[in-house]
């Protein structure tokens, strides 16, 4: 089953989407927001299944889906937390910067908070104040759950994903070194996340997701260009049952929460870091990733980060190349322009 | 005005409360719940303060108001952002750890953004799964905010503060040390956070609110006995309007937000660590700034954190004695027993 949010107020309208993503047909009876849906999923989650069914077939009536007219599946959520499954990804952040990565970051995931009350659309432009703050983008995987228990085991919390989604998870980079040395983390670095138009439920995935990983590549592309198509299910060291435990250790997670995979990255082959797609490689889901690489074999990086007018698409196809959660794609835009 | 939720469903039932505290009377006729006012304030708040009035002249139906009844005044929210302007606190942080707090501290605050997807209710257990955890409370003052648009300046971010109240933000204090090392801040180190019965508007504090401070003693007593009676309106380097500026600064904040002040704290007259209330002192907002100062004087802390059992109380009384907010009262109690 496919959800979208068509933009309508604050919190968006529930729809149900077709599996090829062109047809979609209203759910405001069955529940009228997402999160409302999330809230009561027990008692709707049949009637939401069967009008998927009634649409496949033709039998509801049914409207053409554009992606643009979507807001983030949950346009506001109460929880988005967001780990680095991707130890990979870790691990060369920190040899670009000359240190060495503490072994327990293989067992213990990293996670922080963000902000989640002004999610993006898949199409709406990113605002960002200056291009001086280093602006970059991050591809992921997400998963909706309903409610965790506090203490819940990973294989509970597996049990409690709803959905799936890909997310833009918007960086500054330029803000994050004097930000993280202040010891509280992120917080002005990391601005407003944009979501895909569909979340997917997990039986819907079929074969590529095994329960708490998604087997498939995470296409990013910039201004039309292939940046990255890392497989998704490879080289995911904490799997979402993982990352949502860790998430409830000490509190427990209300439905709607938000659990993100942390930036795709797969190494080469021979173990080294990544090459960019240009070198056949498999690239990167983060301009910041190119540049360690760079870092790492020629001493400084190359790559700029994002200007005003850059725009990056974010997209997951299945493997006979049909889209599965529609596309990201964000403009980065100067604050003053739009809305 | 005042304003709470009554315990019911995910998202309590709005009523509005007595300056006295001891009417409340049904104001789901102009928004089910606190959210929904704060999604729609201009359009309700007249008549949320009509209401208030004729409760005050006992011409519209009411029922005794209990505190315990009160779920927080958001029982969800869709963000909790926690500053640090009481900036004695974290000098004396640093001090207890022989460390230097950087200067630009004074100017730039410190915040992070944690999680209230499950906000504690007033007079709710805070559920913990061990005392290992190193249990402490925080009091605080904290506001609600409308929507604040990216690049607020704080004058535009005080007009923007539309409910006022306090906050116990629960720490566990021994899983700081390893999450902050990590260098992505708190997070299983900051559980949910428990509210006061009531949420305020700036117009009923009268001159106690000066636009962006409150100028009142914060009461913290644990297991009935006195622990703090800090000036909340002294000593706090951030206003709120400054606070929410920052946060502000990459992101706008949609309604409902909630900005807190970090822990209350003020030094000695004669600018050393505050004394301990039965010392004749102002006493402290949390253990951790207690077992500091003993760290500082000598050599080790005496205080202990709380136990299973342990009962922490924050109010505040206007200068005739009246409670403001209604009280927090917390009991720390194992994971498993309540609920």
């Amino acid at each position: 089953m496919k959800l979208a949010s068509l933009k309508d107020g604050r919190d968006g309208r529930l729809v149900v989407v077709s599996r090829d993503l062109t047809k979609a047909t209203e759910a405001g009876h069955i529940a009228r927001t997402l999160q409302e849906a999330l809230d009561r999923w027990d008692d709707v989650v049949g009637a939401l299944a069967d009008l998927a069914e009634s649409l496949e077939h033709g039998s509801v009536p049914s409207f053409r889906f554009h992606e643009h007219e979507c807001d983030a599946p949950l346009p506001r959520a109460y929880q988005w937390v967001d780990g680095s499954a991707y130890v990979n990804h870790v691990e060369l952040v920190r040899k670009a910067r000359g240190a060495e990565m503490p072994p327990s970051f293989w067992t213990d995931p990293l996670m922080y908070q963000g902000t989640s009350d002004s999610n993006i659309g898949p199409r709406d432009p990113v605002v960002v104040t200056s291009e001086e703050y280093g602006i970059d983008c991050e591809a992921e995987i997400a998963v909706f759950t309903g409610d965790v228990a506090m203490g819940a085991s990973p294989g509970d919390a597996r049990a409690a994903i709803r959905l799936v989604t890909l997310v833009n998870d918007v960086s500054l980079r330029n803000l994050i070194p004097a930000e993280l040395a202040k010891g509280f983390g992120f917080f002005q670095s990391k601005p407003p996340t944009a979501f895909s138009p569909v979340a997917v439920t997990p039986d819907e995935l079929g074969a590529a997701w095994n329960g708490g990983k998604l087997a498939l590549p995470l296409l990013t592309s910039i201004n039309g260009k292939p940046f990255g198509c890392p497989e998704a299910g490879e080289e995911m060291t904490f799997d979402f049952g993982t990352l949502i435990a860790h998430a409830a250790k000490t509190r427990p997670l209300g439905a709607g929460t938000i659990v993100g995979s942390g930036t795709v990255s797969n190494r080469d082959p021979d173990g080294s870091p990544g090459r960019p797609v240009a070198e056949g490689g498999r690239g990167y889901s983060c301009i910041a990733e190119i540049r360690m690489v760079e870092t790492i074999k020629s001493g400084g990086p190359k790559t700029p980060f994002m200007k005003f007018g850059d725009v990056v698409r974010i997209e997951m196809k299945d493997r006979k190349g049909h889209s599965v959660f529609g596309a990201i794609e964000n403009r980065i835009e100067p604050a003053g322009i739009s809305k």
